[in-house]
C-alpha cells in the first residue's frame, strides 16, 4: 500500500499539465460551442451531482453573465422520481458527470433529450451511458482519476467549461492563456500558506467556507472536499446568505475560508469578513485579492480575470483538504464508503 | 428580559392558527395564480436567500412536477454584481422574502421586471420595498415573527406557494385542507421525539441533514436552522449526493437526521440510510414514513399527498433546533449577530 494521501496528491500536482491538455483541444470543444449558440437556445438548465454541480454552479455564472442567458440548476430527481415532462424545446440542457454513469443523471439527460433539449454531456469518461444519449458530447481530458475525491476532474471541467461559453460568445480564450503556468505557480507559491493553514485549523470542529459571485462555486466545493475527506463539520455560504443568519453560529472556535479574487466577487466579500472577524473568527483569505480584505491569514494567487480566478482558487484548497485529513489521521485515498459513481436514482 | 428560546417557542406553535389563515386566503391567492397562469409562462425562476431560499427550493419542485414547467433558482449577483441582462420576456420571476428588504432580492426583482418578466413578490412585508417594484405581491400573513431565526414565516411561505402552484393547475386545495388541525396534532404528537432527540443529539459535534424530492427543502431548512441556532456543524445533502462523496465523513459521532415522508423521495431514501447506519451514525428519521425506513429513532408524522409533507416536516425539526440551542446554554432568541434583513447587495 502506497503512502496515505499520494493519489490524491498526485492529481492535484497534476493539475497544470492538465490544463494545457485542456486549452490543447480548445478548437474541438469551440465546434460544439458552435452548434448550440447555432440554435439560440432560450435558457440553459445544468445537471450535476457532488462535485460537478459545483462546476455547474460556476458554468450558471458564466452563462448568465458572459451569454446573457438565463441558467438554472436541473434537480434530476423531478424527472427521475416524480416524472415531471416540461416541455424543453430550445432549452439547452448541460450535463456534467466525471465519470458519466450516474443512473439518474443519464436518465434525466435522455429524457430532456426526448422533450426536445440539446443536449450535451460533458464528462471525463468519453463512452459512458452519458455520452450515449447525449446530442453532443464533450470530453474532460483529465485522465483517469484515481483518488474518490475529485481534484484534477474537478479543475478541468470548469476550464472545459469556461471554453465553451467563451467560444459560444465567439472568444478565444484568452483569459485561460498560460493558465498552466500559472497553476504550477499557483501550487509552488502557495505551499507554504497551506502548510500554515493545516497546522492552524487542525483543532478546529467547524470550517465555514464562503464566496461570492464567480467564487460561490469553488467556496462550495472547498467545503465538500473538506467534509468528505477529513471528517470536519465544513459548510459554505455565499457571503450574502453568511451575513442572513449564520453567521450567529461563528465563533472563535471556527475556521472561516473566505473566497476573494479581484473584481467585484472579491470586493463583496469586505463586510462580510468584518463581520466574521468581529465575531473572532479565524479568518484565512484566498485567492488575488486576499490582500485587500480584513483576514488574519492570507494566500495570495496570481491574478486572472474574475471568471476564470475559481479555477485556480481551488488548488490551494484541495490541498488544505488533504493537508487536514493527514493532519487529523486519515487517509483521503481511502475513506470508507465513498463511490466514484452515484448510483441513487 | 423573558425566557430563553420564548419568542422562538412562541411562534412555532402559532404555526397552525397561522395555516388556517393563510387558507383562509385561498381566493385572493388563485387569482394571482390565474394571471400568472393566463401568461402561459416559458419557464420560472425563483430569487431568495435564507430560508426563504429552502422555500423557493419547494417551489421549484411544485411548478416542475405540477406544472410540467422547468423552473431555476436565481443567483441575484449576476445581476446585482455583473451586470447580466438576460431576455427574460415570457418568464415568471418570483421573489420570496419574508422581510422584503433585501437590496439585492428588490434590485434583481426591479431588473427583471425592466427585461420583461412577469414579477411576483412572496412576502410577510406587504409594504415593503420588495412589494413596490413587484408587479404583482402575495402577502404571507405569518403576522409578525419576533424571534430572529424564521419558523413561521417559512412554513406560511411554503402553504403560501403551495396554494398558488396548485390554483394555477386548477386545484381547489384539496391536499391541504386541515392543515392547521394536522400541524397541531403534529405539534403535540412529536414533542415526546423532539425531547429525546435533544437529549441524544445534545453533545454531538456534526448533524447532517437529508431528504430527497421535495423532502430536499425540509432537509436544508431543518440543517441552517441548527447551525444559526444551536452553534452545530449542521449541513444538508439530498439523499442522492449524500451516497456519492460526503457519506464517508459520517460516523458514530455524527447525528443523521433522515427526512422521510410517504411517496417517492421516502421511498428513495431507503438505500441512503442503509449505508448511512452501516457507518455507525445515530439516525432519526422524520415524516409520515419514519417507520418504514433503516433508522434508530423516529419521530413519525400525519400522513399527506407528498407534495405538501414539507409544510408539516419542519416543525418537528424547529422543535429540535430550539431545543438544542437551549440544551447547548445558547438562546436562540438572542444569537449574536443574526439580522432580519440581509444588506448585503
Amino acid at each position: 500500500m502506497s503512502e496515505a494521501g499520494a493519489r490524491m496528491s498526485a492529481e492535484i500536482a497534476e493539475q497544470p499539465s492538465v490544463f494545457d491538455a485542456v486549452l490543447a483541444r480548445r478548437a474541438e470543444l469551440a465546434e460544439v460551442a458552435a452548434l448550440a449558440a447555432a440554435r439560440r437556445p432560450r435558457f440553459a438548465l445544468l445537471a450535476a451531482r457532488g462535485s460537478s454541480d459545483h462546476a455547474a454552479l460556476y458554468a450558471k455564472y458564466l452563462i448568465e453573465v458572459l451569454l446573457n442567458l438565463p441558467a438554472g440548476l436541473v434537480s434530476p430527481s423531478t424527472t427521475t422520481l416524480y416524472g415531471a415532462e416540461p416541455d424543453l424545446e430550445g432549452v439547452l440542457h448541460v450535463t456534467v458527470s466525471q465519470s458519466g454513469g450516474s443512473p439518474d443523471l443519464v436518465e434525466a439527460t435522455k429524457a430532456a433529450r426526448g422533450r426536445g433539449a440539446l443536449t450535451i454531456a460533458v464528462t471525463n469518461t468519453p463512452d459512458s451511458p452519458l455520452s450515449a444519449v447525449a446530442e453532443h458530447s464533450v470530453h474532460i481530458g483529465a485522465g483517469e482519476e484515481l483518488a474518490v475525491a475529485a481534484t484534477k476532474t474537478y479543475s478541468a471541467t470548469l476550464l472545459t467549461l469556461y471554453l465553451l461559453v467563451d467560444a459560444a460568445r465567439g472568444g478565444s480564450g484568452e483569459s485561460v492563456a498560460g493558465l498552466g503556468e500559472l497553476a504550477a505557480q499557483t501550487l509552488a507559491d502557495s505551499a507554504d500558506g497551506v502548510a500554515a493553514a493545516v497546522e492552524r485549523y487542525r483543532s478546529v470542529e467547524r470550517v465555514v467556507t464562503t464566496g461570492r459571485g464567480y467564487s460561490s462555486a469553488t467556496a462550495a466545493e472547498a467545503a465538500l472536499k473538506l467534509a468528505e475527506t477529513s471528517y470536519l463539520g465544513a459548510r459554505s455560504y455565499s457571503g450574502a446568505d453568511l451575513l442572513h443568519g449564520p453567521v450567529a453560529a461563528i465563533d472563535s472556535s471556527t475556521g472561516v475560508v473566505a473566497v476573494t479574487s479581484r473584481g467585484r466577487g472579491g470586493e463583496a466579500m469586505h463586510d462580510v469578513l468584518a463581520a466574521v472577524r468581529d465575531r473572532g473568527a479565524d479568518v484565512l483569505a484566498v485567492g488575488s485579492a486576499a490582500g485587500d480584505v480584513p483576514a488574519d491569514h492570507r494566500i495570495e494567487l496570481p491574478a486572472t480575470a474574475e471568471e476564470v480566478a475559481p479555477i485556480l482558487e481551488i488548488l490551494p484548497l484541495q490541498r488544505l483538504a488533504l493537508g487536514l485529513a493527514l493532519a487529523r489521521g486519515g487517509d483521503p485515498d481511502q475513506p470508507r464508503g465513498l463511490s466514484k459513481v452515484t448510483r441513487t436514482r
